[in-house]
């Protein structure tokens, strides 16, 4: 039987819940795209959410995962930790307000193969039933641009 | 449907399914302690491995949780990116000799709230259906030191 929420978690329970929906992608260095994208927040009775997404092409073909934690350490403040397969540990903390969240990189490390990403900024809103997410990102010597977009629908809880 | 394996897996393919059993931890600054622990390995047709783990104390209250990824990089190595919900991100290589894995942190990233840990070093081996791992970790000021050791056996697959 699942624990009770930590009260900790309250400011971000809106997020609880499977989420899915479709995304757009672009970068100066890659052609545009679009994707299917499922995403997952879940708790364990511990003052932080569980996080992972997969997205995929529109004809089902694996693309992006990433999983991770966020993390409410104060009011109006959350910090994420998220773990890349790409080789990439990504670091950030940022502004709650209501049900929006405004996340900025501390800290991006990378395994010695990974690809080069210095920055990832990503904006996130939940309005009734829809998350809507904006990431932007700085890699591969390219400058903070807008990388990836989504509107996702909160999916019924399973029986 | 799942995909098949993407053939860079092969090298860590022993570490698949879902793992359970116990173990011990101590740690010059805490009480030492007993746990229950689930790990499970998947792929999603990708050269990497998708891990999670949980632990939880003797009674079931919820203890540690961490997420990632593990990367076969090249014949007999592997990278490592784990996500903790501590406010650490964690990146290790390290070797693969049959299957038997050392693995030794390249980065320890912490969100400003995180309880500072600088290193991490992970030995873990299969041997027939029985997974053995040790953890040493150097934290709060505190040299390399035993924090974990556990013993996991091979869950049947479901369905």
């Amino acid at each position: 039987m699942a624990p009770p929420m930590h009260p900790a978690l309250e400011p971000l329970s809106f997020l609880l819940g499977t989420w899915s929906g479709t995304g757009h992608g672009a970068y100066p260095t890659i052609e545009p795209f679009d994707y299917l994208e499922t995403a997952t927040f879940g708790h364990a009775g511990k003052p932080f959410l569980a996080y992972a997404q997969r997205t995929t092409a529109p004809d089902g073909a694996p693309m992006h995962v990433e999983t991770g934690y966020w993390r409410p350490v104060r009011p109006g403040w959350v910090e994420l930790v998220v773990a890349h397969p790409t080789g990439v540990a990504e670091l950030a903390e940022g502004s709650l307000q209501g049900q929006r969240l405004e996340l900025r990189t501390t800290s991006v490390s990378l395994t010695p193969t990974a690809k080069e990403v210095t920055v990832l900024e990503r904006d996130l809103e939940v309005v009734g039933d829809v998350l809507r997410y904006e990431l932007r990102m700085a890699a591969v010597g390219e400058p903070l641009a807008f990388h990836l977009a989504a509107e996702l629908h909160r999916q019924p809880a399973e029986g």
